[in-house]
């Protein structure tokens, strides 16, 4: 694996490398993903019949055939290896309470002349959530992705996959059943996206839109923005990480991978203070490739776009990482806890050498649906939010009228506004006759 | 002002007619959009001024000439009359008040094996806010949009604002001293939201754009989101009003004329459970149309997009207007706060009679921009956290990690993923050897 020193002369040039690392081509694709849309708002259920053929490769007789049987869900989860089982109820409970904690609640405020302000905070009607099939079919991603909507209070939550040759994975399925998911279809890409946005005769159309996907699927979220909510626009995932002299070399190799292997187009980057640091996670990551079953995927993603970097202070290391604002940060320093006030930009923060990445995109609770390519110094993880929405309360007394409507009014009149002037002039002299 | 009642036969196809009511035309202007954010990222600062010739006719002789100088809006602020700036300090002073109530508390949660995960909220480095210019340009656009970024600590705020024949609303500059904004340039449309999303030479990259605008505006916010987040996508603005036999009609038509006033493409909407509050309103709608201003644009608004409906209930009234979702909501009936549970999708909801919208337009202290179209399905008004993004904390104890990593790793086998599962054991065996 690539070492790189800040003190090299060409190290601006390697770090511009980086931080362009791998963005979503959402140009590329938009013309065609626009088509697709297209024919999902014109043709529904009979566009997505057609697509379904063309690219999950099976017939689609009825508009039965698009629906998962809940049966199938509970039959799934009926039949899983037990200590499976345990192991998705456990990843649940703790999703499940750590969103409990994001929860925003409603507020009043009252004033003294009898104006209460406020903000209502209330679920979206509807969620659709978006979960990738065939090979790359996580059931992690149904929970991290439903269990905020049911957290949220969504009423009706719709879930759309595609079906390769018509078969679906049997842990998704059991996920679903452990969910209480009631609503799903066997329709994926760009495809599933519109007919969620849009609605078709078979699948409701929904409020918000989350999950993620191919460019295809991200660049049609991009798309339906606007007429639905969208949580994020997704990338290859990434990891960072700070690491200083009491590091293990071997967990920050294995740590590099393990994002390596989702994707080529993954990015694995670290920062240390530390020089025999930087030479033995360097030998290690080599050592543990041989060993991966996506050694190939993992090793090109190591290749073109690792790298580690040896920073002269911790300060530097930090503020290196903060300009890349890593999907995954873990902080493998003897003081994890204390670098948190300057770490400023990062979707989540793993403290300490017993928190490797994995846990969190598993059961430790927080959202695995994080921004990628430096978009975590606008974007949050995931959480209940994206389920809901806000509306202001305003209720103003007589009292409250009659000691600030004037000043409101002048403001009107300056821009020109008289009915905005008036309806408030109108309450005054009512008021005050 | 047409009166419908829900028994007329045709009631669903004229409810319809109100629910498709106008949404922006974004996809008819993308191509232009897209061409003119092209020529932004390719060509910087040169082809802003190029812009400004063509579209602000006036010509800009250097960079400088694209920034607009603090010491003119010290100026301004100076200069205004005495009440008016009295007004935009009450109104400054209510919406910072509202605002800081808005503010998300990082947190941290602790378990009992020693475990501690959490969520650090942290403001945007940067945010960009769009104002419209020459005739609608609104300072209390500026207001509304620069205090929750100000609330939320943005360290740096950026303004743009086209400057026709190259003048500036003298309120507008006045108001920029009262936000303390420093960084302002006379750049409007589609290039400046294209500026503030990739950066030019004179203006900065921005972390998140929000705020008003055209067609053209809200075309490039659509088109630069993910490279930038966004508050929203609006269209044209909206009022809603649920009124029933004690609500004063006058009242009723001056404030359903208050919305139809900004725009012909405006709609306003009363739903009343009483035939005669529906008759008297329509006639004082008449009534006060000549009297304003902006009469025509008003009554175009009203006859094309404006509704009376006289419903049978008051619960018939609500689950209407929730189809609606409109983007200002008055509840004018006798009991306005008990309606609050039912009421599911709306902007802002203004309760009683003493509460005419315009008073949330100017100084309430809640935001004025407020989601349209029926997107209160899901959007929020704009409010701090549009400036702020979130972090996941996850610090796993040795103890943690002994007692959940088998089950991770399980779950990370199911999915193929090797590293992932060798990540966790790898520390397993280390604590356990």
């Amino acid at each position: 694996m690539k070492i790189i020193n800040t003190k090299d002369t060409n190290f601006k040039t390697e770090f511009d490398g980086i931080l362009a690392r791998a963005k979503s081509d959402i140009k590329g694709v938009s013309t065609i993903v626009m088509n697709i849309i297209d024919e999902i708002v014109l043709d529904g259920n009979t566009a997505l019949k057609r697509h379904i053929e063309k690219f999950d490769k099976w017939e689609v007789k009825s508009d039965e055939d698009l629906m998962i049987n809940p049966a199938d869900m509970k039959k799934a989860y009926d039949n899983i290896d037990e200590k499976l089982r345990d192991a998705l109820h456990i990843a649940y409970n703790r999703i499940k309470t750590y969103h409990e904690k994001q929860i925003p609640k409603s507020w009043l405020d009252f004033e003294a002349n009898g104006t209460i302000l406020g903000q209502k905070v209330s679920a979206v009607d509807r969620a659709g959530l978006y979960i990738p099939g065939g090979k790359a079919a996580y059931p992690s991603s149904l929970l991290m992705n439903a269990i905020p909507a049911i957290v949220a209070g969504v009423k009706e939550i719709v879930v759309c996959t595609p079906t390769p040759n018509n078969e679906i994975n049997e842990l998704l399925l059991a996920a679903c059943h452990l969910c209480g998911i009631t609503k799903a279809y066997k329709v994926g890409g760009a495809s599933a996206i519109a007919a969620m946005a849009y609605g078709t005769q078979t699948i409701p159309k929904v409020d918000v839109i989350t999950g993620p996907g191919n460019i295809f699927v991200a660049t049609a979220k991009k798309l339906v923005f606007g007429e639905v909510n969208i949580d994020m626009i997704a990338g290859p995932s990434e990891i960072g990480i700070l690491a200083d002299e009491t590091a293990k070399p071997h967990y920050l190799a294995i740590d590099l991978l393990s994002q390596a292997e989702h994707d080529e187009m993954a990015s694995s980057i670290m920062i240390t203070t530390c020089d025999e640091v930087a030479f033995l996670t360097s030998k290690e990551v080599e050592k543990y490739l041989k060993t991966l079953s996506r050694e190939t995927i993992a090793r090109k993603s190591i290749e073109d776009r690792g790298a580690i970097i040896v920073a002269s202070s911790m300060e530097e290391a930090i503020a290196l990482m903060n300009e890349i604002a890593p999907e995954h940060l873990e902080v493998m320093t003897k003081n994890a806890f204390e670098l948190l006030p300057y770490i400023k930009h990062a979707g989540a923060i793993f403290l300490g050498e017993n928190t490797p990445e994995p846990i969190g995109d598993y059961l430790a609770g927080p959202n695995h649906t994080l921004p990628t390519g430096s978009t975590a110094k606008f974007y949050s993880p995931l959480n209940v939010e994206n389920f809901m929405k806000k509306s202001s309360i305003i209720n103003f007394s007589k009292n409250a009228i009659n000691e600030l409507g004037e000043a409101c009014a002048l403001l009107a009149d300056t821009e020109g506004l008289t009915a905005h002037a008036k309806a408030v002039r109108v309450r005054l002299e009512n008021n005050n006759k």
